[in-house]
Parts: C-alpha cells; structure tokens; sequence
C-alpha cells in the first residue's frame, strides 16, 4: 500500500470524508491535496478550507463549478429529455462526471498518482467517479475507503475521530438527518431510514427543498422559458446563465410545491433501492423542453429520441459519460437541436407544472394546414386514400393469406 | 359507386354520422347498417336506436363494450407504461381497434361488404379504423365520406339536413362545444377552436371531466390498488371488473384534478396538431402501475420494456393495432408481466397522482443487501472494484492508447 | 394539367424515358430540360445530348457525378455497415437522393416548376425520387408519367412511338433483357421476368458485372485496403478518389466472382419482390470496413452502431436520406469513424472475400492485456470474480425469491 | 476455504480439467463429481470415466446431450439470425448455457454446494457458466480455479502433474495445437498462437473441420432444407432430429469449404480478442432462415427482428442466457416464428453458401401485385401518389419554413 505517493481526495468537509483524509494519510503514508466543489450543494464550501488545513493538508483546491456543471452536463443531458425508469430526473449521476473530471485534472497539476472519493461499495457513485477517473487517466490509482476499511458504523467512526483528534463538529449539520443525502444544483436525494420500507410513506419532515403542494400558494405562479438550440437562456425575458436558469426555477419551483419524487430504483451493481428526491427546477425545465420540441422538432427525429434516450439515461446513471457511446448519442442528440428555440409559458401551481402555451419562430406547427376549418387547399385529403391503401397493403396481403388477424 | 350492396357505419347517433347514413343510402344505393357502442363516452347509446329507424336503418347494433375495451386493450396497452411522444396516453388511438374489428365482425354477420365511418380525411383515426378493416378483412371495400363528400362546411352540412329532413335535433349536445372532441372510458380529447393556436391557453370551461386543480379539495385522497400480472384488479381492496376499475378512477382522479393535458403531436398524416385531453384514471393507472413494477421487475427486462415502449406507442397511435409487429411486441411485453402483482399506495391531491407505498409478494427489492445499515454479509463491498476495474478496461485501454478522453 | 411551366426531368437516354419526354411535352404542354448523369452505369451519357435534342429539348444536363456519388453517399451509408433485411446493400437506393438533389439544383436553375421520373408506381424508387424533391423544394410539382398515362404496356408504348416518330433504337441495349435492371457504380440489379417465381434460380446469362464463382480464377488474389476515418483513400497503397476505389473493387471483385446475391425483399410500398444484385466492390468494403472497426472501435460504440444500422437502412430504403433523422443518425455514425483508420488485407477467392489480416495505429487490440501468454500482470484476473457476482446479483436475488430460473 | 463439500466440475478428460479434479480435492478437501457432456465436440466422452475414476473421483456423470444442445439452444437462438458483433455465430457462447444448467442440476442432485470451470479469468466462459450457475441456484458457491491458483504456466501444471500422479496422457491430442480450441456441434474456435497479431494471416493447417474453398470440390452441392417454425427439420426431404441437422450440414458444409472466419471481437470483460472459427452448418442455417423468413414474415416484424438482434446477441455473448430479458426477447422472436416454414434450395460450393431457391405455403410473395405484367388492377399505382404525398407532408412543411434541407 505504500506505492502510493499523493492522493487527490473528493472532499465535502464533512466528518466522513474528514476522517479519510486521515485514514489516507496513515494508511497510505501519502499526501493528500483535498477538492471542494460549490455545484449547488446549497452549503458554503469555504469552510472546508480550515478543516483541511486541520488536518494538515497542504494542497487545498475550492472551487465554484456551478455554472460549469449546468452549462456542460445538466444541459446536454435534458435535451435529450432524459429520465431513468420514467421516474429519475439523474439529479446525482450527472454531478459525478464533473467532480471525476477535476480530480483527475488536480492529480495530473499537483503529480498525484491516486484519487479517493467517500462513496460506499454498494452505491451507484462509486462506479461513476471511477469510471471518469479510469476513462480520464488509466493508469490513476483509486482508493475507495469504504471498501477498504474497518470503520463499518457510526461508532466505529467516532471512536477513529476521538483517537485521531478529528472535531467531531466537522460532522456536517445534514448528518443529523436519518437519511444519507446528496445535493447539488439538480436536485437533493434521500434513501435509507424508514425509506428502507418501500411501503411506508415518506415523512414530510423530510423534504427539504420544496413545499408541499398542500402549503404552497393558493394561486398559481406563470413563467416564460426562453429555449436556443435545446437550452434555456431566459425566464420571463430576462437572460440569464445556465445555472442562474436552474437556481431560479428551483425557487420558484419549490415554492409551489414541484419536483417531489418517491421512487425504488434499480442501481447498477445489481440491487433496488428506494430513494426520494426533489428536483423543482429539473421538472420544470423536462417538461417545457418537450413542448419546445413539440413545435420544433420533426416527427421522426422526435421519435428516434425517444427511442435512444432510455440508452443515454442508463449510460448517464452507470457512469458511462467519458465514454465513446454518450458521445455518439450526444452527437446525435445536439444534431437535433439546432431549431429547438422558442418559449414555453407554464403555470405552477401545488405541485404541477404545466405547459399552458408554446411559440417559436423555428414552429413547424402549419395551422394552415391542420386547422379544422377551410383549409384553401393546403391539404389534400384525397391522398389520404392512397397512403392508407399502400400502408395497409402488407396487412391485406397477410390476412388474403389467411393469416392470424386478431 | 353502385357496386356496393351493404355497408356497416360506425354510428354515434350524432348529426355527422346521421348526415352520413342518409348519404351513404343515396350516393351509393346500398342498404346501410348502424353500429353503436358504449365505449364509456359518457352518453346514452340507447337513443341511437330511434334515430337511426328514423333513417330508415333495418340492422341495428347496440352494444355496450366497455368491459371488453379496458380489458383487451386498455390494459394490455398499460402494461408496456405506453405513452406517445412522452406526454399522451394514447385514448383516441387505443379505442379505434376494437371499433374496427366490430366493424368487420358486423359486415360479416350481415353480408356487408363495405365499411363506413365519420373520421375526416386530415386524422390519425381514419388510418386506424381503415388499417383495422383492411388487416381483419383484405377485401372490404372502405368508405370515407369526408375524404369524398362536398359538405365540406358547417353551412352546407345544414343545407343538406334540411334538404333530407334530418331532424338538427340529431346534433348532439356536445357539438355546440367550440371544439372537435372525442370520448371513451380512457379519455376525452379536445381539439380545434383556440387551440388551433398552441400559444393560447385552454379556457377552463372547456374541461369536462376533472375540476382544475384549483378546484379540486383541499385535503388528499389515498387509494391502494391491487395488482394481478400487471394489470389492476381491485381498488382499496375491493375486486372490481377492468372497467369498473377505470370508472372508478377517472371519478376519483377528475374530483382530484388528476389528468389534464395539453399538447402539442405528430399526426401520422405528417402534420402536428395541437390537442388537450383529459385522463384521470389513466394518468393514475400510468404511475401506480411504474411503481408495482419497479418493485417486481428485473431491471434488463425494465430497461428493455422502456426501450420498446416508443416503438409500441408509435404503432398504436399510427392505427396498427391489428399488426403483426403489434403481436410481437405484445409478446414481449406479456411475458415480463407475470410477476407484475401487489400493492400500490398513492395520494391523489390537486393534480398530483403520487406514488406513496408499493408492495409485492413477488418483490425483488432486498432490503437486507439494499440497507445503510449492517447487511450481514449480504453484499461483498469488495466485489464492487472487480466490477469497476473490468468494466472501465475498454475505457482504460482507449486512454492509454491516447484516445479522446472528453 | 396546364398549370406546368417547364418539367425537369430524369433523362436516361433510353426508349421509356424518351416516350416520356415526348409525353410531358404533348401531355402538359409544357418544355422539358433533360438530366443525365454519368453515375457509374456503365453506358455512355454523352449519347443523350443528340437525342435529347432530337425530342426538341433545349436545356439539356450531362453530368458525371461519380466522385460525388461515391464521396457523399455511397462511403457514409458504408460507415454505418448498412444492409437492409441483413442481406441487400443498397445500390439502387442510395443513388436516388443525388439525383433528385440534381433534379432540383437544376430546377431552381431553370426556373422549371416540375421534376419528373421514369419510375413505375409500383415501386420504391418514385418514393426516393418524391421523398426527396418534396424535401428540397417543398412546393415542386412532381410528374410521375407510368402512374398517370395508359401506356401500360410494350405494345403501346411501341405505338406511341411510332405515331410521334420516336426512333426505336433509343431503346438502349440493355432493355433487350428479360429483366428490369438497374445500374450504377455500386451495383447492378435484376428484376421481373422468371424472378417473379422466387423458387427459380437465377440463370447464368443474367448477371453482367461477375463472373460465377465457378469460372473465377483458380488462384486468390490479395488487396490490402488502406482507411482513413471510415473511408477507403487507397488499395494496395495507391491512393484513389472515393469512385476510383469502387471501380477498381468492382473490377477485382467481379472478376472473382464476388458480390452476387438473390433475395426476396420488402418494398416500402407494402409488397415482397425478388432481385438480384451484383455489389462486387460494396461486398468488399462492408467486410474490410468491419474488420477496421473490429480494431478501431469500442465495444459500446459499435454494439449501439449495430443497434441503430436498421433503421438507418431502413431510412435510407424508404427515400428519407433528405431528412432530419437520416442527419440525426449521420452525426452519430460519423462522430464514431474519427479513429477508424488503418489497414485490411483481404484474400478474394471464388465468390469468397475474406479478411486475412488487419492493423491500425488507432488499434484498440492491447496483445499484452489478451495473450493467452503471462500478461505481467496487465489484466488481474481477480477482478473477474467480482465482476460476475455484482452481474449475477439481480439473477441470484430473482433466483433466491423463487422466481422462474429457467 | 473448508466450508465446501461438495462440488460438480465440467470435466473435459483432459490434463486441464484433470489437474483441477487433484487441485480440487486437495484444495478444499472436498468431493469432486465430475461431468463430461458429448455436445458435439467431435471427441469420445466415455474415456472420461476411467480417468476420473483413477482420480478417485465416486459420482461421474457422462451425457450425450447433442440433441437437446441444439433443439433447445442452437435453433431457437437461429431463430432470431444472431450474430456478435456482425459476423461470430457464437459457437462458443450458446453451449454455456445448458453445461451451467446441468452443473447445477447435478449439484442439486448429488448434494453438492459447488460448482467449478476450468475456463480462465480474463475470458467470457467464466461469466457464462457462472452467471447460469448464480441464475439457477443463487447460493451456489463456484470455484475458478484458474482465477486462485499459482500453477500460471504449463510448466507449474506438468510439474502438478508430476507430483500428483496425473498421467500426462490425460492431455488430449488436440492440446498438441498451437492454439486455444474450443469445439461442438455448431463450430470449433481457435485463439492464441499466432493469431494474437491481428495483421497475421492464419495457417492453412490450424483449420479442422473445413477444407479450404481452395481443396473443395469443382462442382457445387445442392441441399434443401425444409423448416417449420423457424427451424429446419428435413434435408433433402429426409426427415432428422436436430443435432442431425447440424451433424450433416457441418459434413456438407465442411466439405464444401464454408463456415470459416477470421475476427476480432470484443469480450464481455473489455478486451479485444483475435478468433478464428469453423461453423459450417451454422452458415448454411443462418442464411436459409433469412431466406425461408424473407417469404414469410410480414415487413415490419422483420425489421423489428432485426432491430433486437443485436440485443439479443449481445445477451447470449455475455452469458445472460438464464435472464429474465433472454426470455423477454425470446417470447417476441418466438412469436414471429409461427408461420416461418417452408422450403429453401442452396447452392454449396468452395465457400459459398447461395440461396438459390425458396417456397412456402405461407408464402406473403404475391406475384400477382408484384409483376411487372399487368396485374389485373390487384394493385392500384394512383394509391402511391398519396402515400408519397403524406409520407413528405412534414418534410414538406419544414422545407416551406426554411429548415436545412441537404
């Protein structure tokens, strides 16, 4: 274990991932530079600095990758309309590849040959964090504590932090929660506790992010979505940055009650899980760019996706986004949202978002054409005969055979 | 145009169809047989009767096949959790096999040799009622008066009853709506009017089946619905009929505000139409039934279903029922549903159908490998690096090789 | 009929486009600007010109498109492996969008308001000719003369031209043939005639562009096929524009009796038809093209390739290559060829091209981590086992609940 | 390591599989039964007996499962015309599956907890034996010797040998090869050696079950082949069981030149691997089922057939025969199968495999639209100008609004 020289570490400052630092540094008998990332967590980052330093880490990277990480991940995967099992809007698993990017780019600036993350050996994001690290540089050395130690509970912990003088108010205020957490710009998760029962309901107590619909506003709230190419560039005519975009529709969506979810999953190492999760913004922002791509999007292209993106979500959620697939189904992805511009007017309202209006200059809408009325022409429906005729013609044959009709 | 002896019209007893009876008999010189069915529209099919004596109509079919319409096809279809262009339910689409195939069952009891039907030549439901006829018997010949008729307006279509002494009481109340609808136990869809402009938003007094969310009380309603191989067979315990469960659905789901839409879709003709539509029980059934699978499913045979399921929407909506392909997806699907059986518990609250609790005899969910807490051995944590490392060998071998890495 | 100012249309030279020419203009009363292009079918085009003239025809257009042809459709259809019903190649499909590219550019050149095509209703080409005229100027009109006029027969149309003085010797010499053909640089095609009975085999006097396998020479000959980003840029390490390498392969394939094929085929209009192919050159770049892919690609990237290669066919059959979803797929396939380059070496044998050998300096085959040899350690078969448990743990958990196992 | 008593060993008879009985026995202190299956790998089984025996092994089981191997794995995988990666059969992949399933029958059996390989660590065949081990008896314990011990090279195994007693005549005849060979009745594989440079040509004298198209004979063979349901159940009208199938078309196959290949491919545990294959029959099936299909499925279910394909290959290369989506995939493909019977004639000859022929009294071909001749009015070519019309309808309208259109 002693080839191990520096090690970049994935660092909250929280107590568990204060702890590896110090479980690093005796085991491994190596240097660890520590990485904090702001992507919205909704907690300051700063403080991380002087716990590291507590620790005598001398290498302190804090970072704020917020809009990078709307702009460059969370962006590309909704033009897609990406969700997994119908239900899961990605909110942890599109954090992950960033957060592997910039361990691998620290350990290649400060010489490192290894990187550690807090992620447990059952999870989903251990998988994504080393699979970005290996696709990034294959020759890393990663080092997942929790598949490696003895500190397997809560006690066994503390006693580490009392006998290595770790201030056990590092032990972040979230911990508190019966439930393990993650949090970032998309979305904040829930699992474990009473969640471990996928029959009890969820407590309301819990979530953290939104009201419920029973205690958000009597009165519905609009907003106008401004789309370029597949992404939102403006609320209410207002131009904002990606994540400015997710910030602002997060308020507002939790406001009104928007975005909850209670699911059972099925992860990739092989096990369901139940998880909760709130994602106000994301819910808002899938649903509009599906009625942006109503007008804009030809039928087929439209279909091919939807057909595609059940493959992009289960390669986003394993971890597969450094890989060749993800960008060959990205490039045909953003092959397709070239015209998708325009605005989406939605109302909210306790818990729904729903799509009141759509318009673009990009429309392939033909009101001309599909109007109920006098069309002038534009349509013939006489050709209507022929293109049923040939469609059926296979059919026909098939029952003139005398082949099973029903 | 004499060659056609008997024909058998899909009948609503409504002014259109009736104005069709009439000009069947004239502009073909052939006897004309009416067919009724109760597919849940929300209106007296009794009354079709009188009206179409009056018509001079000697074979006359009534019948209600709401049973039959959920069971062999409104489920079968839920079970693959099908949705067209990620927002629609399919109702239109799903009721016009089973018309069709009554359609031809007629004409052969009653030496017919023709099919008739009141859909226009601009709609997906002349292509599905005609590629049902032609798939159940090649030879019928099919005939579509609006694709053929000169009563292109409103005006003329008047001019006409009055000229063939066809009471305009025969119009039915629901045509004095603004708008082109269409109802059956499943849905009821709204089109035309303002909506022909997908900016507007859709007035509230067009809905007619759920109050809006607004409206809805102010205290949540919980139902638990029991599953059998995938499809609903009892509502908080208590055993109901196909349809009497989606009855009982749309009652509580419309008093909730549960199942509004609005859209905008891809005709199959090729253009887009803007729709809204109302689908309580549907909407309910969609969620409650993801939920009882995500408890009782493998997840390969999950992510296969989804990958399928755009595809097998495509060939509902584009009236292919009747299809091999449709047989062969339906085969797939049947075959994951066999465990598909337990409990789903949901809130329903101001247009919210959310998911609360699912159980299953047939669960796969582990709870003693899925816990935060100490499985026991349950799990190996150690797997998870084998795992990881030979899943990231093609990526580590590419980036070794100097592949692009991001 | 009067409303056609000026037709432009797609001029073989041949008697049955000629009688076409003659028809448009008595038909339509319109003028005629005649197209031919040099697409590699092996006749002469610069013959047209004088009997063009002949018709009357004032604008008359020669062309040789082969580079075109081969460079901007024939190599991209290549890069996806594209075969259609896992057998036919394409050849006639794939030269349909260059023409009606060219039958439109000419149009708007022209000012002509009209294209038109000697294809029967009955097939697909007049889908891929339509499909691609309506995409490229959606407001063309398009003259189908065989789905229009009564010359329905050899017999009239031989009248035809005797009453309008149409010199029978425009029938070119390949029409003396029992069989429907068609030619051009990727391959030649037979239908009709005792192919219509699919259990009669094809004569040997029918193929032109191979010998059979048997009169092949009795010695193999080797190529070495050099690649770069998907493409073929040179054989036996001279470099060819894209056309020069499909003749010189249809030339050594022929001669080795490679490249012939008998197949009964689904129409896009609805029905099965049988023809026969001779794609000697295309025989071989498929082979070669996967043997430099089997290096060159990820596993995930060429196993969604093959996933996605059918319905990419399947666009490309049905006329859609001027669409939004053959450019949807395009970008995926073409972000995939960005390595794939290097070198095939191919025995061609009596029917037989076989890959003996292929090398890239892109080559993902790492001999260090697959010998069957002592690796040192590259790959730790370790790993192994805890890929499987985790792969197997949804199976075991299925298989320790009861559930079905085989 | 103690808590094994009992395990059952797919035991060739050969050295390998013999140390592993020793190793075995002396490594878990533990009962080995040992099971030796004639699937068709061209080599006695009965000897196997003795030498168990002289290993003290007390309950050995020898089956001659041919039969089942190919009626219930071979045929209904050719059903769906499966191929990895474009080009392997997958020869080796498809006996897995039923050696796992015996295995554990016989664990079940005889009483034992174990179940053991003597495949290595870095190929597919340990995943395949033990993902249907883990399938089929979840708490199974499997032992891969070849990923725990220390005898890595052949001379640590003959040293093994040595100490042990092992006569090393127990290493069987075709050990003496350069190469890794792998043999039943669909085809025998050939790895390592030379082969491990991908840009060598593979030596005429390394091929076993074919004669190079070089040495067949100078006339061709013709066979019919006779199916119902998908698989072929008569030669030349003679009546055979399935492993008879196979056994005469590996004879007449081989004898004629065909089924050899030479391929890179990648493994499911991330490597690229060099192979070369002999499948003689298995060409010959491959080709005559997409021949028999090409008559008698409808467009669409093919299409749809093909669409899975890959899939489906993908599942039984990577082991997953024992798989809720193995079987998912299955019930679809099965379901086209009903009809797919009929007749089909080859020509065989130096390493062709030609479908000349095919005739079926489900025949969907109807030459009576499909002629060229005049067709009585069974087709209508006026019916194209619509379907072409609608079909363009939305390129059309996207053209009108200015879209990109080439």
């Amino acid at each position: 274990m002693s080839d191990v020289k520096k090690v970049v570490l994935a660092y909250s400052g929280g107590l568990d991932t204060s702890v590896i630092v110090k479980w690093l540094q005796e085991t491994y008998n190596c240097e660890v530079v520590t990485f904090t990332a702001d992507i919205g967590q909704g907690e300051e980052v700063e403080p991380a600095r002087a716990k590291a330093q507590a620790l005598g880490v001398k290498e302190i990277y804090i970072e704020d990758l917020r809009e990078e990480f709307v702009r460059d991940y969370v962006f590309p995967m909704f033009r897609a309309n990406t969700i997994y099992e119908g239900e899961y809007l990605l909110g942890t698993s599109i954090a992950r590849p960033l957060i592997a990017k910039r361990l691998i780019e620290i350990a290649n600036e400060t010489g490192a040959d290894a990187i550690s993350h807090g992620a447990t050996g059952k999870g989903n994001d251990q998988v994504r964090f080393e699979l970005g690290g290996y696709a990034l540089k294959p020759g890393v050395k990663v080092i997942a504590p929790w598949r490696e130690w003895d500190l397997t509970s809560r006690e066994k912990l503390m006693a580490y932090c009392e006998e290595h003088n770790i201030p056990v108010d590092f032990s972040s205020k979230k911990k508190k929660s019966p439930y393990s957490m993650d949090a970032n710009l998309l979305h904040i998760s829930y699992e474990g506790g009473i969640l471990e029962d996928p029959w009890a309901e969820a407590e309301e107590d819990m979530w953290r992010w939104s009201v419920s619909p029973e205690q958000a506003p009597d009165t519905p709230t609009y907003v106008e979505l401004t789309f370029e190419k597949g992404d939102i560039v403006a609320i209410d005519g207002e131009a904002l940055k990606a994540h400015e975009v997710l910030e602002r529709l997060n308020k507002v969506g939790g406001d009104n009650g928007i975005g909850r979810l209670d699911i059972v999953e099925n992860r990739y190492v092989g096990m369901k899980s139940r998880g909760c999760y709130e994602t106000p913004g994301g819910t808002i922002i899938l649903r509009a760019h599906r009625a942006i791509e109503s007008l804009t999007l030809d039928r087929e292209e439209a279909h091919l996706k939807d057909q595609l993106m059940p493959k992009y979500a289960e390669v986003i959620y394993n971890g597969y986004w450094w890989s060749p697939e993800r960008r060959m189904l990205q490039a045909a992805i953003d092959e397709t949202q070239k015209n998708v511009s325009g605005v989406v007017r939605m109302k909210l309202y306790k818990g729904n978002a729903t799509v009141v209006g759509r318009k673009s200059e990009q429309s392939l809408f033909d009101e001309s054409i599909a109007t109920f009325e006098d069309d002038a022409g534009a349509y013939n429906q006489k050709d209507a005969e022929g293109f049923i005729k040939l469609n059926a013609l296979r059919l026909r044959i098939a029952a003139g055979k005398g082949r099973q009709q029903s």
